[in-house]
């Protein structure tokens, strides 16, 4: 695994892929400039009368429920459908499905649409399965507790099911990876599990799903273990991150993942 | 009052209330950032088809009407009912109101629907009154000139009224707490009004109007002064302000408020 | 040149001009902090029911193409057309033209309204004459290779036109100013060229557009060099970036232009 971590790595790397992400309007910097400082390209646009062309473009999209403005609820199912027909691997991040009464079915009805990685906490994908929500977008929940619902999930839709929380669990039809690193700090700054799925659809244009799923949450989280060092606060932090995001070298995150 | 602003404030981070945001585009990522790290919890969707129903789970709301889209104003009123029949507290921020044709009159219709506090600067708290607005989102007066006014607002609507400045006013029917914390650097970063409209719906959830405005003018103000001495800068300054309001402790904020 | 640079950020210093900015939803927090910054005032609504009202107080408009909700879309022509009216000058930014099928007709049709200054990168002006674009809103030219293209675009549509890059090139139709200034670490960072396209607007408030676009291209490359010495990666350097626009002077832009 280490190895593929750092192979997947070194090709995003050399690669810098062109993301189009769709995603929350509060967290649109941080994702546009966590992405530039891992070393991809963003690119954001979410109307359907532009999206589904730009996003033939692109290597890969990120579809993230966020503040879901009536743009985006509008465009987002032409630009899946435009991205699939283009052979653009494509994430889904169900920000804050529950109660929400558009991105709740949205998201359910995206499922069925060839997403590569499904990324959310614990409480979202729970939801996806038909279970209650979180609050707000914080999770009730912590993976280990879905473990068995992602792995249904992952069966069904042929996907790979990335549920976040203090330890990471990636999750496919036949493997679980389990990942320990990072810092609560994470939840202290708005957009990082947004950023996190930014990057997951940037790795998943450099190598298959399973291995971009945990490249993407090794990447973040062992940034974030550097960035805690050199900070005094969540302020600090956020800049100490994406500084990390920029510095941090695939050997590196391959060797400091924490394997449970 | 200091000892009601220690214990505001305690409440404040014993229960992380999860607060509903309605704001500016431009200021969403320092008001959901501000809110995280003063410890509370951001939530943030505007659209009529969704903002209802999510407001039922938050513990005050804020309207803030900052760059006002058609999403946004499509979906306040409905979301202000919303917080009503919920009996959630809710604080209306007139930003920018004077010229605008839309979000001028929304304003002074949504003083009607029973905001906990009114927050805005001098120009804006004059302009919900009938009078002359200032230049963009800027004041051309300081809160004393308004202090008639903001006392007839608050005993006309039963609401606080927090009019900012280099001396804030915090206003209700039989009291006026005069603050005269701060820096001039807040002027020179994107949404710290906005932020301070958030913090004082975050306060809201956790005590009485009055007290919650004078509590959050003085944690913002106050970090605000702490952050001036760790920066080189505005850039720097928002930075150390977000962390300044993690580590600024309650008992703190209550010994450094500059009353007048 | 140096003495017009000089002269042309004094006055704006001085006279703090209020910006009206329709621009990318992703940059929105740095372009309204970096105007902040240097010095000037943001003001950012881009409905067709308030920005066209709104924009006759201000003292310049950006319009960039950006993230074009539709929202933007609506009202871009109705709010240049009434700063032609009240005689506000306006700067257009043709983000990511090329393939997107909304923004590409719309920036030709915005030529033809009176732009005191195009600004864009090589591949975005190439675009405004028929060629095609860049990938999603990165360049894949250097100015040089435009300088004939931008020439013709001067020429005929009476405007100034700044193609930005490792050399920026100012064009009008007379004459050609090249700017070797700035460092790569500002394509690490969201938005810095929408920063200068309002930087650009603000600087046309307060002098002629051909000094206006050298001397914003001036200030912003000039404090980047500033904050490249005070930075260990792109996080840090976007905080340095917004304190070096705070710190630096205009006789130190001046002084510092490295004129090819």
């Amino acid at each position: 695994m280490r190895a593929d971590v750092t192979a997947a790595l070194e090709a995003f790397r050399r690669d810098a892929p062109l993301v189009h992400c769709i995603v929350s309007t509060a967290s649109m910097s941080l994702v546009a400039d966590g992405l530039l400082a891992a070393g991809a390209r963003p690119m954001m646009t979410e109307t359907k009368e532009e999206a589904p062309t730009l996003v033939g473009s692109a290597d890969a999209l990120l579809v993230n429920l966020g503040t879901l403005s009536r743009d985006g609820a509008a465009g987002i199912p032409a630009t899946v459908a435009a991205a699939r027909a283009a052979g653009v691997p494509w994430v889904l991040d169900p920000t804050a499905v529950g109660l929400a009464p558009v991105r709740t079915p949205l998201a359910r009805t995206l499922l069925h649409e060839g997403p590569a990685v499904v990324r959310g906490n614990a409480s979202e994908i729970l939801v996806l399965v038909g279970g209650q929500g979180g609050r707000g977008a914080d999770s009730t929940l912590e993976p280990a507790a879905v473990a068995a619902v992602a792995h249904e999930l992952a069966c069904h839709h042929r996907c790979v099911v990335a549920a976040s929380g203090a330890v990471d669990h990636l999750v496919d039809a036949t493997t679980v990876v389990r990942l320990a690193n990072g810092t609560p700090m994470l939840t202290r700054v708005t957009g990082t599990g947004c950023l996190l799925g930014a990057l997951t659809a940037a790795l998943v244009a450099a190598t298959e799903a399973r291995i971009a799923a945990v490249a993407a949450t090794a990447l973040l989280t062992v940034a974030a273990e550097s960035a805690l060092e050199r900070s005094s606060g969540p302020g600090s932090f956020r800049v100490a991150l994406l500084d990390a995001l920029a510095a941090v070298s695939p050997d590196e995150v391959a060797t400091r993942m924490v394997l449970q």
